[in-house]
């Protein structure tokens, strides 16, 4: 078993973490060397959850933060082992996020009487389909483990800067049907793709609303993601089918885009094969924290796992070395700055320091 | 090796080939069959071209016809063997085209002084790609045995009506771009399926030709046959690819049909995949043998292989036994009161004998 130094530095442990490999479904290794390093720390009560480790501080304290983050990457692409160059630590993983993961276990083994009381949650199977995702699982199965906490702080990469809340999101496929004909006597049939014209013009035209919850914006949009249409090059498609996907704030329910979509497209089949809702940013309660790590918060627009602790009535949000924008790239990184500034901000907030002053909210 | 009995009835001969399996690529044995049963009639001399067969006479008459079928089917569909019922020979290939076959033989067998020359042409590989089409591949290799024919019948299903000419037929791809971008920020890209949703629109609001060749009106379309954009459930895509098929009048050329396109959609990339020329009906050529058939023409609105005729001059018409839109069905069949009135009628003028008075133009 790869044993894992919490002592060493953040960047070195970064790089022991992406070069200890851990696609989604094959996180034994990884949860092994965390399971095994947490054990080792007398203030961790620890659990392992199948491939989730859960360390928790039983110090009595008045408040109760939970940290989490998942041990799995994307597919290795050409990207391992890791390396260090330019003040970023390159390779599989290094931004999504084992950047994150690095800083979480270095708040565990280093801040052994937090001002707060402290739940660590390292969990499998963040990368694939939501029924494998460890967090909903151990929500699903161990309530008790996640929902005694005030508050939430999800490790994604943000830029080292607050991602509050999130966006829900909604997949619809929108059919439209036709009648099939030869293509050399089309007028005895009706072109489901001809007619399938008005359905994408419509969402061409459509303006997505923005939505202004604690003075964040969040800017919603419906895309189609996909068309299908075709039976054979002869015949007239009888079926056209429009796959959209929308993204709605956070104050909206399941419910409520479900219907707004239905209602974009009345005269049409909607099938609704995906509803998820989002995370509210709930900066009343954790605008303390937002202080103290000394960035303006922003609105997070994609969908991340601080909605299943939103569902769980604990408010989060997303806090973590890396730019989004190069998860699940070949050429992801994470700087160093970024994992040095993560780690401090965090042990200090953890420890009850006086936050440091605020500089900006991103790099 | 099978033996066909061409003095038997008609009726008996089409079983007899539907129980003779040929689907496409599979011709070796009715081909042998064929052949024997044509090699067996000392009027004709015959000659072997892969799995076709062509088999001529040699009277030194002023003009000379061509009558070809093709001896493939599409692939069985549990509809073997042959059976007669109310009626109809029912089976695989009864209507395409084995109902024709059966007249062909039959011709080639009873009319063994025809008042103009005759080339019977069998051929291989008409139901799967071009390049395999064994009439290609013989006006290709050996044009000599085609050309010398004033005018030829192509015995497809034409409700045992004549099919003149044949429509042109052209397929493109209409290319539009867009830009990728993450689905929760989909302002920042471009969405291709929804720009195409103009070229959708503008299809469905074409209004396609109509063309009169020699009273026969041409009905020409442009259908979208399919429609691909799709990258993943949460990227803008950032291409749409509409497939165009078009019908076009024979008055046209393949590069008139192509620009007329490219016309339609100045903005777009617009990839030509295949475009085909069709057959003028020459009625002022094939007339005298269209009153003798004791049919009104029809135009042929589907592409067939009398475009290769056409192409190396020789005028030709559709004109056979069985209902052409049950062509490739599990339940196809022929009316046996097809087979006899194609065979009686062609017999007749072959022998050079007065029409039968014109009954109308289909059953």
């Amino acid at each position: 078993m790869t044993r894992l130094d919490l002592t060493a530095d953040v960047v070195g442990l970064t790089r022991a973490l992406v070069d200890l490999p851990s696609e989604s479904g094959r996180e034994a290794d990884i949860a092994d060397a965390v399971e095994g390093a947490l054990r080792a720390l007398p203030h961790l009560a620890v659990e392992r959850v199948g491939d989730c480790v859960v360390a928790r501080t039983g110090l009595g304290r008045s408040g109760r933060v939970l940290i989490a983050g998942h041990l799995d990457t994307v597919p290795a692409a050409g990207n391992l082992p890791s390396r260090l160059a330019d003040g970023r630590v390159h390779g599989l993983g290094a931004c999504d996020m084992k950047g994150g993961l690095a800083v979480a276990l270095r708040l565990a083994a280093t801040v052994p009487e937090p001002a707060r009381d402290v739940t660590f949650v390292f969990y499998e199977c963040e990368e694939v389909d939501a029924e494998r995702n460890g967090l909903g699982r151990i929500a699903a199965a161990r309530p008790g483990l996640l929902q005694d906490a005030d508050l939430a702080i999800l490790m994604e990469p943000s830029d080292a800067g607050v991602e509050a809340g999130c966006q829900g999101f909604l997949t619809a496929d929108i059919v439209v049907r036709g009648a099939r004909a030869h293509t050399a006597r089309a007028w005895r049939g009706t072109n489901a793709a001809h007619k399938a014209g008005r359905v994408l013009q419509r969402l061409d035209a459509h303006v997505p609303e923005r939505v202004v919850i604690d003075g964040l914006e969040y800017r919603e949009g419906l895309s189609a993601v996909a068309v299908r249409a075709g039976v054979a090059g002869n015949v007239v498609p009888d079926e056209c089918v429009v796959t959209v996907n929308g993204r709605f704030a956070p104050s909206r329910s399941p419910a409520e885009a479900e219907a707004y979509v239905r209602g974009l497209f009345p005269e049409y089949e909607v099938r609704i094969t995906e509803v998820v809702g989002g995370a509210l940013p709930h900066l009343d309660r954790v605008g303390a924290l937002v202080r103290a790590l000394g960035a303006e918060p922003r609105p997070k627009l994609g969908w991340t796992d601080v909605a299943r602790f939103a569902a769980l009535g604990v408010p989060a949000l997303n806090y973590g070395p890396g730019d989004p924008s190069l998860a699940h790239t070949a050429g992801e990184y994470v700087p160093v700055d970024h994992l040095r500034r993560c780690e401090s901000r965090l042990s200090a907030w953890l420890r009850g320091s006086r936050p440091a002053p605020a500089t900006g909210a991103t790099v």
